[in-house]
């Protein structure tokens, strides 16, 4: 078993707590279903509302995480959809523990401990991708490889979480301290996570300095660093980094580092091979900050603090389903508010669309009510 | 050409009118890049904000129906994104010359000319699919065939603008003039558009008073009806409705008639053959409205007024791209708002992950600003 699947595999006290305080949070959350989110009076008379409603039922494929399990369902129940559940087939016993406490847990309610359900095995998987006539939404999580086959395999509309491919950017003009201090968290604290970075991109005006304080804090902590032509010239012990590192999401203890010419050239690296994720820049020019967060095309871009933060609990959405990289929404992490979604309704009284065209036609008055 | 081609190509005064009243009205819409949607403390200076921007660059691919480049155009500007235009090829023509008239306007202005195209042929159209790299969201118009084409030759994300099976439900507390008056409209007004419907269905209980009137009413805009045995008990000289009927999308001069015994009868009906699109039930009980707002699975659920009313335009939205009938959002008439995503900013002063995980734990303070 690899260190990475034995670090998700294991259900310690620290992913129990915050996937318990998740829920709690969840608890306070406000009711995502029945929001009106326009009320408009079309003409007199006739009066339109967008209420939220669920989805209907989603499908939940995740990676060996059992914790996944105590995120994800009380997401489904909160969100009025039911939730069939698979996990990767290494969770599974902790899965059955987790779903069976949690159908407990509805029997005493109104709702049904049959909205959540859990599938056990890849030929279960492959029927429901094709079941689009009753779920409404894939959520895979996983690899880049998995949530493609997904996606190729599927006509129900896919939640994806494709790979991260996180950078941090140190300016020209950062601070010593906070460059080594974030770029340890963002690579070091949980580099199995899609929010761990896996290239630093840095100033060639500073990395003569910066680079090796940074790699000496890194590589006590056993991360194994490759670099450029450039970066070699200062870090000459470390391994060669090609296009198939800027390209890799490592989900391990090694890191890529490239030096920069420009902030230009940071964003054009970033928008060229990054996942769309999420991606910092440490500097202390606010314009150059500015410039950063408007041009780089990810659904988080940071100032000063580490990627590790693109997380749905830690944006204060309680437990999340996932994070999208895709460019429409919902994008980044997802909780409650991308497990619903809206109808118009509109209540007339014999109100007729004819009276509305031609030549004495009557105006509508739009009027947000 | 035929008769539905023919009215779909016509430019006329009244199509031009609306066309430019959605333009104005869009003029005076908010911007709807730039938008705070969330701004919030995550700890002691640590600030998230989600922001909307624009997706990038749209590929809309448009029946014969010139109005829809001097719809699409100025929503793609209003929104910050480019625009590659394909419209039916009969429709070439005034395409052209709406395009150029577009580009002589932005030459004034700082929004450069090149960000709206229009792409002639087939063949352009086919590569502008395999363009995932540089297009962030295609929007086929026109036949369910099309979309499904689109659908199944692109990797980019397609707003699918399905078939509109719309229905009306007469209920047993229905009043008659009402019933009339919306089943003309909702049927006859506009037979080309996907929000006019297609099945009327009846209950039992009142068919026998209301099908001949309404009969009557259709029959003299020469609508041909088909209906099931029941129907043909009270209207004998009308052809024959199957399966076929309730799942077609006829576009035309033609309404297929259902006696259903129960609410729930066509509220199921509606569910199995529908399109999701927009379907109304004309009652005077509110109760039975309430049911079927809740219970119709459609992105419009209407009381007492006509399908017809479903549209960007009429709901305020200013012109529309097209109408979504997906579950997942955009979902309904989509204009300006489904045309911008959004991303998370994060600024912050050295915040790392580590400090919110492990034994002492910082919490997160969550306050909106």
């Amino acid at each position: 078993m690899s260190r990475q699947l034995y670090k998700r595999l294991r259900l310690d006290e620290y992913k129990l707590r915050d996937a318990i305080t998740g829920i709690r949070d969840l608890h306070n959350l406000a009711d995502p279903v029945g929001v009106v989110q326009i009320h408009r009076e079309i003409d007199a008379g006739l009066i339109m509302k967008r209420i939220t409603c669920p989805l209907g039922v989603l499908g939940v494929i995740f990676e060996a995480r059992p914790e996944a399990a105590i995120q994800i369902a009380p997401l489904a129940i909160k969100s009025g959809n039911g939730v069939i559940l698979k996990s990767g087939k290494e969770a599974k016993h902790s899965c059955e523990v987790i779903v069976k406490v949690i159908k407990q847990g509805l029997s005493n309610t109104i709702v049904s401990p049959d909205i959540v359900q859990l599938v056990k095995t890849r030929e279960e998987t492959l029927k429901l991708l094709k079941m689009d006539r009753f779920l409404d939404l894939i959520i895979p999580r996983g690899s880049k490889s998995f949530v493609r086959f997904v996606q190729e395999n599927t006509n129900i509309p896919v939640l994806g979480h494709a790979d991260g491919i996180c950078h941090l950017y140190i300016d020209k003009a950062a601070d010593m301290e906070k460059s080594v201090a974030i770029t340890v968290d963002a690579k070091a604290q949980y580099p199995a996570a899609c929010n761990a970075i896996e290239t630093l991109l840095i100033h060639s005006s500073i990395a003569y300095g910066f680079l090796p304080p940074i790699a000496a804090a890194l590589q006590s902590l056993n991360i194994e660093l490759r670099g450029d032509k450039t970066t070699r010239d200062i870090l000459p012990n470390i391994a060669v980094a090609t296009d198939y590192d800027w390209e890799t999401e490592y989900s391990d203890l090694i890191l890529a580092i490239k030096i920069v010419d420009s902030l230009e050239d940071a964003i054009t690296h970033i928008n060229h091979y990054g996942s769309k994720h999420t991606d910092t820049i440490i500097t202390e020019d606010s314009k150059a900050a500015e410039i950063f967060l408007a041009m780089v095309d990810s659904a988080g871009v940071y100032h000063n603090c580490s990627t590790r933060f693109a997380d749905g609990f830690r944006y204060g959405f309680g437990a999340e389903v996932g994070i999208s990289t895709q460019k429409t929404l919902p994008r980044g992490p997802v909780g409650l508010e991308g497990l619903v979604t809206y109808k118009y309704t509109m209540v007339g009284n014999a109100h007729i669309a004819l009276n509305y065209t031609g030549d004495n036609a009557k105006s509508f008055t739009h009027r947000d009510l």
